[in-house]
């Protein structure tokens, strides 16, 4: 059997739809972001990264560093083993406590990373409720998806945002079945925001748990950084929330929030959680100081929010397309995989702008985009060299305008 | 519907069956490991730990700590994206260029865990190979099964380390099908190693290719630490070699390595490399610090197989019975859930010695045990005073001794 030939078949099938990924060699510095160092074929130059998802620069913050640090020295580089056999350390502990604080849940349960709580808490929610249905929104990141497939529960798509064809797909529900309302805050591609208010009364209609995804939206949204269940006041509404500690809060790991029983019961069975190391104490010391600080630091989310709404203003006083939304994310739409990576590779090589092409699975094919995202960082001059970049780059490859 | 009580009953039949988990809240004291902290309701103790999977104490070496500080100066907390959004940090591509000399290959790719390595790249294979087969060592860990069971694709198990049976479930396959055996070197609860040469020769004589899961051999085996392959030197024998960097190497992170087509064809399709934030460029960091120690130092290794050895035979002065293997695991067998539990407690209680009691999902249902990992780090009078707090305990539990 020519495994080798088997691998190349589908690896030259990706290149020749354009949708092979080459991956950017970074160095973010330190102090100085959005600046980073990039290698490319033995030579390196100097970038601004316009694509990061460490959304407020939390991942260069003194605070964070200082407790990643400091634990460090204290208690080793790794937690020496899995949750239940010696790596739990005071500092997972810690940090849960936060997480349910900052939800305003009873408990939180940590992860590797937000893809596993996703994929971990779901496949255990869908295999171990008897019965369960799914009841997922239709663009469902894809730790959602693998973790619902995983599962083999019944599973219902609705139309993204739609609480009306929720409602129809709940009726179609057995009343009897355990109902589980999957879906996410902020969509990570366009931005947009979902209704939770009337997803909610839906669910409550049929006596839905919901499961909501604020990866995109912690840090970002609310008073305390707590997400846009949080801004909205609806925390209370929601049965599980799942994030992140990888993007607004600048380190690594994932966590779901709920009622102690529902975090002891994924706790208990999930083999994602169960059969794999646990962060490194550090790691969790410095996603806790990250989430501290954002829970009385507004700065970061205004300025942030300020970039976002200047960005958008001078791109639309050009004319470059881009897909409006409530977020801060700016999705410049290019609808092109090939278009897409050659302007993306000349904003690098021309003008040391790094933003990297969206193309296929992470979209769907024929929305190809920049995925830009403004930080607090990014200053004034920043702007306008990227939307001078642009303007050229339009013209040039004759790409067209939005009607002003 | 009343999820809390769904949730309830099933950790309520949990504690029936004395399965329910309770972690020790531990902090590991750098600099004096296995030295810990204990907190429980509201009182601390010092404890020794003698099941922690930082096998070598790696967890605390001065290169791996200093590296890792470095770059979090250097580089900032977290690496700020996936992979292929601005994530790829330089310390990742050294580190990936450090896994594929380590085990003699030409290409290797990180992932978050050694869980979510298995987990996807096993995924990935079962699901993308057309009619692929995996043939499957029947103790194989959760993350290669859920991972074969998330891949769909058709799945036979063979006895446990016995190639005779490999070879016969490879002859029931359809010739044309692309086959993959699945197995480890150390299984990780029972210490035994596998027939590895054996297990290439029957994969071969049916073309299959092999996919060999080293994680609690890497660091420990072999001349550079490559795991049990490189000791035996069959490391160009195995199609795809999978570790962690979360247990001999101290720090956190899982890996594959291969031929540069089967990673490239990893990194393409793999949901679970794909759609998650990339491991901090401090963690990436301090595991190739930690990698490269190993590879020229052989001291921790030697002393480990000397407290090994030393602990064995102690034991047997004793007549406290454990399973005999060729590894540095050294399981002491209870038999019994609440037992199991019981010793373990009395052993932290009364004895300061903190050894996790092993029950099922992660060993079967009445093979409950002590899972003992002795590390360069315990000294001489450490391991006395386990063996007699262990030689008090069996008496007072009457439990049953091994006879001499
Ligand atoms: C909506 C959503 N959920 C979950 C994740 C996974 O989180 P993490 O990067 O922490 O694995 C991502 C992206 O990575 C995401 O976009
Ligand atoms: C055999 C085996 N493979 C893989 C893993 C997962 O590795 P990690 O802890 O890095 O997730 C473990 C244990 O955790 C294991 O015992």
């Amino acid at each position: 059997m020519d495994f080798e030939a088997l691998f190349q078949d589908q690896l030259d099938a990706l290149k020749q739809e354009g949708n092979y990924r080459v991956f950017a060699d970074l160095e973010r510095h330190c102090g100085s972001f959005p600046r980073a160092t990039n290698r490319n074929e033995g030579e390196t130059r100097d970038v601004t990264v316009w694509c990061s998802n460490d959304y407020l620069g939390m991942g260069q913050n003194d605070k964070v560093l200082s407790a990643m640090e400091q634990t460090l020295r204290e208690c080793g580089a790794g937690a020496g083993g899995t949750r239940n056999i010696s790596g739990t350390n005071h500092h997972h502990l810690l940090l849960e406590q936060e997480l349910a604080d900052l939800h305003g849940k009873d408990d939180a349960l940590l992860f590797t990373s937000g893809y596993v709580s996703n994929w971990a808490a779901l496949s255990t929610l869908g295999a171990r409720l008897p019965g369960a249905v799914i009841l997922s929104d239709a663009l469902n990141h894809a730790s959602m998806i693998e973790g619902m497939r995983h599962s083999r529960a019944n599973k219902k798509i609705w139309t993204h945002n739609d609480p009306e064809d929720l409602r129809r797909k709940l009726a179609e529900c057995d009343p009897d079945a355990p109902k589980i309302v999957a879906f996410e805050s902020v969509y990570s591609m366009d931005g947009d925001i979902a209704p939770i208010a009337e997803i909610c009364d839906v669910a409550d209609e049929f006596g839905a748990m919901t499961y909501l995804d604020e990866v995109h939206a912690v840090g970002l949204y609310g008073p305390r950084g707590g997400g846009v269940a949080e801004q909205e006041g609806l925390m209370d509404r929601i049965t599980l929330i799942e994030g992140t500690l990888g993007k607004a809060f600048g380190v690594m790991g994932g966590y779901i929030t709920g009622s102690t029983a529902l975090c002891d019961f994924i706790r208990s069975f999930a083999s994602g959680f169960i059969f794999t190391t646990a962060l490194p104490p550090a790691v969790a010391a410095g996603a806790t100081a990250s989430i501290r600080h954002l829970k009385v630091s507004r700065f970061e989310r205004a300025q942030q929010a300020r970039r976002v709404a200047q960005l958008r203003a001078q791109l639309d006083a050009v004319g470059i397309p881009h897909l409006p939304n409530p977020s801060h994310i700016i999705p410049v739409m290019v609808k092109d995989p090939v278009k897409c990576k050659m302007i993306s590779d000349m904003l690098m090589d021309e003008w040391g702008i790094y933003v990297q092409p969206i193309n296929y699975p992470t979209v769907p094919k024929g929305t190809e985009r920049l995925r830009i995202t403004p930080s607090p960082l990014h200053t004034d001059a920043d702007l306008e060299h990227l939307v001078r970049a642009l303007t050229d780059l339009w013209s040039h490859c004759a790409l067209s305008r939005a009607v002003a």
